[in-house]
């Protein structure tokens, strides 16, 4: 919650400026949920007297508002406190390689509206954002709403993102977009928006973490599998980045030294052999050569394969097609293996579209990871599918853009 | 600096007890040498005033001492503050599968007296704790000091400790140890000091971090090379330990799937493949082979080999443990290539028993890394040797007692 924004943030009268000691209430009710005013006493380790005070100029302020009673500790029941939802609205976006989603939500972080098409990163930015400009006046237009509301936009691209400047380095999906100033072509539509730019898994990692399974967990991993294969990392409560903001690039890992040449110039990185392509080519291979009759059929029908495709073919119990999932989940399991021993996670949560194609791919990473990592460092660690499913990009987006919509005194 | 002790901590009539501020006042000067009450009151956003009264108390308690005249910035040379280092004695235990290395340093961290012996970890912990507590006497003697002047003791052991309670949980190489109480032991015997226990890796990167090239990086690794490999990691300018603890033990990374088989029931980890017995094992075979005119006389004249052998044979040019060194190296550096795209960390240091064999191991790895790394996670990377040499883990161990000899209020 500390970027300093050079415009004043001022929407609808109310500032969003916050002495540190609000700040510290907005945050415990964002972990925790409503809380009483002895709740934030006790927490905070301030006075019963001073909290009061503090809470009332927040109410005062539009910030809190009272939500309904908690329970008695005896006497009175307590009022609860909540961060007042109207406060603003704010907007996550997912891009993808293929496809963007944008989601409006309110300031306690619920979705109000939702919308997802399919989209190309490999254009011009501006046409790509002016596009996302768009949704977001169709789903502000639902509520009755202007863009002037928007007070924050959290943002997440499919490549590695230089946090402090929003602006992509080297990104091999869309190389038009590199040094592309994200921020301010997005402020100049929605003027009263602080926007935060990150990489779509650290972002899915944030969303996980603020409102999915990964609550209150202090070191986990979130793995995405789509057209790649990225993770998003979660140290001491915070996203890590890494010296260069390329933490996290495990698709690159190589499990194959003699296998075939990835984009990147090496041979047989995690992506290139395990990642929703190859699960795809591998499929059209075993139609081809008649191993499988259901993905023969599908490819017939359409012309081309996918990894859902494969993934259907294996709901229905085609051997060939479990093969291959099994054969990358093995493989992204073993990578998995090698991280747990070095980072010794509490939990690790797997999303993304290919995450989708069914049980066989988890199961096969289960079960390499346990055999692969250690004891120790598997005794109590969590591996699961994300909580939040196809939405923890756009969540994540969200309470990235919360996080930086108070500037702190 | 903020374990807290139940005893209270007063050694020599001083009282090792610090307010939040004071303890503000010593981090700074620990991370940056002598710094002038300006600077002081700068860096620690409070007025000038007020850092000269609590200077001026810290003075009175003997906690720092005015060190010598700094730059003028134009007016008087300003005098500087350090750390008293005659505060009280700390000592650093390094404790490795067959050695034992103790230094006395004082409260600046300096070493004033050192010991190294062999010794074997398998027995019984009392036995060996013992004879540590016999060797840190002889220490203090040397310097006419008594056992009640050791204000701290950091201790690294080759095993998975639990921070908090120092107490290793399934150490392989010294099953005795499993759950013994390390700290009252030495408490019993140091009645004076807090004793801090943690994985002889982990205060190596320490060492690094407080006192070696690892000053002022926020992230980075160290890889201790010796009977066995393991990783220490500073996250955000701390040592990060993970869920179980079990943070960085790489050394159960699998690099073939098919090799053979480690004491940890695993095929082909990282271990067993390159670590010291594995190089001298191959020494060994090439020996007997022939390969190796060197090894062979060198086993004839000594009846086994070691790692340091192999290393002799390569600095006078023999091919074979030329190749063994580079083979070693590369799987080294092939993982270090994994963890590197995974964190993305702004250095390794390389350091343990086994580094120490020559510059081919280093440039194996340096090769193997940047080979398999991605041009983003290493185009400012630094893969160097411990700069502290062997003292590493000893030093490590006295700034880990350093960090915990002041109780915060």
């Amino acid at each position: 919650m500390a970027e300093l924004s050079s415009d004043p943030n001022v929407v609808n009268g109310t500032t969003l400026m916050l002495e540190p000691l609000e700040a510290a209430v907005v945050t415990a009710i964002r972990r925790q949920g409503p809380l009483s005013r002895s709740d934030i006493s006790e927490q905070l380790d301030y006075s019963r007297a001073s909290v009061t005070g503090i809470v009332g100029r927040m109410i005062d302020a539009r910030i809190l508002t009272e939500a309904g009673e908690g329970k008695s500790a005896g006497g009175r029941r307590p009022f609860l406190l909540d961060i007042n939802p109207n406060l603003g609205h704010v907007v996550g976006v997912d891009i993808g390689a293929t496809s963007v989603d944008v989601a409006l939500a309110d300031f306690r972080g619920n979705i109000l509206e939702r919308a997802c098409e399919a989209a190309d990163v490999r254009g011009r930015p501006e046409n790509f954002l002016n596009h996302v400009g768009n949704l977001i006046d169709g789903l502000l237009a639902r509520r009755g709403a202007s863009p002037t509301e928007v007070v924050g936009i959290g943002v997440g691209v499919p490549g590695p993102v230089e946090f402090v400047s929003g602006v992509l380095i080297a990104p091999p999906l869309m190389p038009l977009w590199e040094g592309f100033p994200i921020k301010s072509f997005l402020r100049a539509r929605f003027v009263n928006a602080s926007v935060v730019v990150d990489n779509d898994v650290n972002i899915m990692a944030k969303g996980e973490h603020q409102a999915g399974a990964g609550r209150g967990l202090d070191n986990f991993l979130f793995i995405k599998i789509g057209t790649g294969i990225g993770c998003g990392i979660i140290s001491n409560g915070d996203v890590y980045r890494g010296a260069d903001g390329a933490a996290g690039d495990v698709g690159h890992i190589c499990v194959d030294y003699n296998g075939p040449v990835c984009r990147c110039g090496n041979q047989g990185c995690l992506e290139i052999m395990a990642a929703g392509p190859a699960i795809a080519a591998e499929g059209r291979a075993r139609a081809e050569s008649g191993e499988s009759l259901f993905l023969a059929a599908r490819l017939a029908e359409r012309g081309a394969l996918t990894a859902v495709d494969v993934g259907d073919a294996a709901a229905a119990g085609d051997r060939a097609a479990l093969d291959i999932i099994r054969r990358s989940g093995r493989m992204i399991g073993g990578v998995l293996a090698t991280l747990i021993n070095f980072y010794n996670p509490q939990a690790v949560f797997i999303g993304g579209g290919v995450a989708n194609i069914g049980n066989g791919l988890l199961s096969a990473i289960r079960q390499a990871t346990l055999r692969r990592a250690t004891a120790l460092s598997t005794r109590g660690l969590r591996v699961e599918f994300s909580s939040l499913g196809e939405d923890v990009g756009v969540i994540g987006g969200i309470w990235l853009a919360l996080e930086h919509v108070f500037t702190i005194k």
